[in-house]
């Protein structure tokens, strides 16, 4: 077949996955894995060819106590060396660090004294110019650098526009889309992200694209995105993750054809950890998440409606919306 | 906003939905829907403002047992009607005929004889000529008529044209796209849709879409479809029918901007009806589903290992697919 008919066979191998299986999933147990479960993680993504794992947040201990949490809530040097030692492999590792809720000249080490390749900044638009000091601070620190501005389907075209070229100033290596309330559909990826590369591409920075599955489009959304011309893909395992989690890696990874990618190792790890979860966790494109996702709201309500005996009520939680002036 | 760079919050009014719950959902309780259920679909595609429902299939009587299954395995007219009455409302109903296992000649009545307005031909490749003797049957008989043409995701280019072609020659309304395998990805729908389009459209034909959600792609390459131009779109109650399931009808009238269309009854009827089901039948994006549609198999194996108690066992499954050459 010509590619121009089917470029669906061929791959890009400039196309980098980042598992952020522990750091997203972290959300819903405080963060609470086992050691078993993190290094099975980080041996599936070596094994399976991935490119980035994201391992938790660098939480700051001033605002969040630290015995109420897992060790992935502050990837703290010495937990993450506990699972991957020097980490000898190609695997990169990364942080995410939410402005405002990190101490990251304090916590964000010097590179040479970390494990650590990337940190990825996590920005609220309104918060942007923390999220700048802090690219900056981990860059000069030696570090690969992302911004991962959130929520994005609630913000005016014009601050998107005002926080891009802001960014464009910044070190930063990766610019990622960030759907918070899996509320974007096709063309609106495709929009934003031809807009972040327009932005991006022609400073020598990659956009990548962090979708959740309130709508059951987090991975229609990521081929979206790499179709487009995002490079960077978020994911996790099984859709591990907050609400109605991500964009699950079996089906990036099943998609994707580059060589350098397995897929059977995801299985394996599936079945030995991820589906056990189950029992105790609650995640998925839930009708609730849809709700909440189609009125583009913040999946907390959500959250919260599905710890109640209203779980399956949805008429209540959608008339608890849309009758919210 | 202008309507190039935002499409999607306007509507297409010549775009519509049908609700094929009863008809998928039935191949897996073997078709035994209670009437309280069956009424509370009608009832729901009534007050949501859809096009169509499809209440089941036309049986053969010969080959299937009739004390085997419920009675929308067959939709004999005094069934029918024992739901809808004389259907005194502007949904259309329709019924799917399978090739060479429908008694079409006998079982479908003449339209004014019957309550159904549309007759659904559901045929392989290979049995194209029998369809066309039963979308010529339909037709006469004064239906409106469609052909769902199955497992497109393993037909070459050449029969699917020749396919087309031949469907242009006869009476037929609409040809639907059907991704029996929940096989196919973003570009692989619009190339498809484009091509039933060019062949359809000029001689006044509409094109359908009819997706699975074996990779979670159900609904997204809905959305595909329809902006490719697809106006005939199926789905179902929570994504209820075999396998994998459906596009949700409730995500696709999330979707949708055409005011005619209302999404309170939907969730109404999950709460009551669709979701209390899910304590007995077994249906939605589970991970055998999701290898064998990225293998493009049919989902019949992944049917069977999820009855047995390797049904967690994703390696297993796995490596009896791509092993078995």
């Amino acid at each position: 077949m010509k590619e121009k008919l089917a470029p669906w066979i061929t791959f890009r191998s400039d196309i980098k996955v980042l598992d952020c299986t522990v750091r997203d999933g972290g959300l819903i147990n405080d963060h609470l894995f086992d050691d078993a479960f993190v290094k099975g993680v980080y041996q599936t993504c070596t094994a399976a060819g991935l490119d980035y794992m994201e391992v938790g947040y660098k939480g700051s201990k001033g605002l969040f106590a630290r015995d109420a949490f897992g060790d992935w809530k502050f990837s703290d040097e010495d937990d993450i060396r506990r699972i991957v030692g020097d980490n000898d492999s190609p695997l990169k590792l990364s942080a995410m660090a939410d402005a405002e809720k990190t101490d990251y000249k304090v916590d964000i080490l010097p590179k040479k004294d970390s494990v650590l390749d990337v940190i990825r900044v996590a920005t609220y638009v309104h918060q942007l110019p923390t999220a700048v000091d802090m690219i900056k601070d981990a860059h000069d620190k030696g570090y690969e650098t992302a911004c991962n501005i959130m929520a994005i389907s609630t913000v005016s075209e014009v601050e998107i526009d005002q926080c891009l070229q802001t960014l464009t100033e910044t070190p930063v290596d990766t610019v990622v889309v960030v759907d918070s309330y899996g509320a974007l559909y096709h063309e609106q990826i495709r929009y934003l992200v031809d807009k972040y590369l327009k932005a991006m591409n022609e400073v020598g920075k990659e956009v990548g694209i962090h979708a959740h599955n309130n709508q059951q489009l987090a991975f229609a959304n990521t081929i979206e995105a790499l179709i487009t011309g995002a490079n960077r893909l978020d994911s996790t395992m099984m859709g591990l993750g907050r609400g109605a989690g991500n964009c699950p890696t079996e089906l990036l990874i099943g998609f994707l054809r580059n060589p350098k990618f397995h897929i059977r190792p995801i299985y394996d790890f599936l079945t030995e950890h991820v589906n056990p979860l189950r029992d105790s966790l609650d995640w998925g494109a839930l009708v609730p998440y849809n709700i909440s996702g189609q009125l583009n709201e913040h999946p907390r309500t959500a959250i919260g409606v599905l710890k109640t005996d209203d779980r399956d009520d949805y008429v209540k939680y959608y008339d608890s919306l849309v009758s919210a002036i």
